[in-house]
């Protein structure tokens, strides 16, 4: 069959240009985070991963105890954000339209109206993809990945640039691990051959296991 | 905080010429298929929603029946092609590297050695993704996406456009949706309400529960 020549190179050119710009805007924000003392974390994961569950738990315990806020992406809907207004801590929606990653210049954007001064922890939930946010710096601290006991043990090798640019990964809904025969041995396998040394939480947002462990870690982190 | 700008129409101009090329090649791929007779069907989700595990079983059932054979689109490794290839049907594996999606191009060039007027059907699994592959037309008769109970009801309003592009919804892993809380009426009323009388098929490709109606819809479409 023929094929036409697509002009890849054309949007490579672009894309690295866009990239550039994100960097320094994302290199901006972490200097302002750093000034401000705020700590900030972003989750990504596939859609339905639990990265808003496993928010809406993370706030509601550490939302009396610290000044933690969080801002959610996704294409459509504030569903998000009114789940975890719930939690009593500031929360904020951005909306990306039909963009399927979160950027610096909409973090930047929907801070313009907050006092980072006044936040000691800041989350930023990504839009659910396991492609398109890897190569956007947002200035956080820690990037964590999430990675569903219900979505099988081979995402990290085929997803190996997102596992590769987060920090630690949490595998979640662990309360569903023996129903869907998630293969626990394998999973940490491929994460540590993705990305070797990796620190690996397993909990449910659920049932509340291993939540201890992940709230811990949060508060080591506040040093 | 400040925000350099980002050249946004730029990019859109350069996106809607990839894509314009895309068409006119899955244009030409769609009166290849209707010429050979092969009547083509794509698979779109997140990741782990089950693509594979249903074409495994698909392509077992159907397979001494039919002339069947399929491509699988991944970022990086060839599991998914190791995984069907046990159906005993022709399988091509097409990775992608770090494109969130396959295009037209892709499918033209995994299709050149293989001779379509000895095929019935041919199944495409797309990179797992919600966002990418709705804009990317692949010539194909049918698209498929899938939802997985274990992701929550509420992705057909999270990613209203995949679920645009595509003729029918199949809820996948409903073994889980009982361990998973699954609210079953709230995901049909969210799929209606992006896309008015989709069809929707349940099914669980471990138990095989719901596989008849769905194998008796394909032979439907025989004619």
């Amino acid at each position: 069959m023929s094929r036409p020549e697509i002009s890849r190179p054309r949007i490579v050119e672009v894309r690295e240009r866009v990239l550039k710009q994100n960097d320094l805007l994302a290199r901006e924000l972490r200097s302002q985070f750093r000034l401000a003392g705020t700590r900030v974390i972003s989750m990504v994961s596939s859609p339905g991963a639990g990265k808003t569950s496993l928010l809406e738990r993370t706030l509601t315990i550490l939302g009396p105890l610290r000044r933690v806020a969080a801002l959610v992406g996704d294409l459509a809907t504030e569903n998000d954000a009114n789940r975890l207004q719930r939690s009593g801590v500031p929360v904020k929606q951005i909306t990306t339209g039909t963009v399927c990653h979160l950027d610096a210049s909409m973090v930047s954007a929907a801070l313009a109206d907050w006092d980072l001064d006044s936040l000691d922890v800041l989350f930023i939930e990504n839009v659910g993809n396991l492609v398109c946010p890897s190569s956007y710096d947002l200035g956080e601290d820690l990037r964590v990945v999430l990675l569903a006991a219900t979505e099988g043990e081979d995402k990290p090798l085929k997803y190996p640039t997102i596992f590769n640019t987060a920090d630690i990964a949490i595998i979640t809904k662990i309360d569903l691990a023996d129903a869907a025969e998630f293969d626990r041995n394998a999973a940490h396998r491929h994460i540590q051959a993705v990305r070797p040394g990796m620190r690996v939480f397993e909990l449910s947002s659920k049932t509340g296991a291993g939540m201890d462990a992940w709230i811990a870690y949060l508060n080591e982190g506040r040093s």
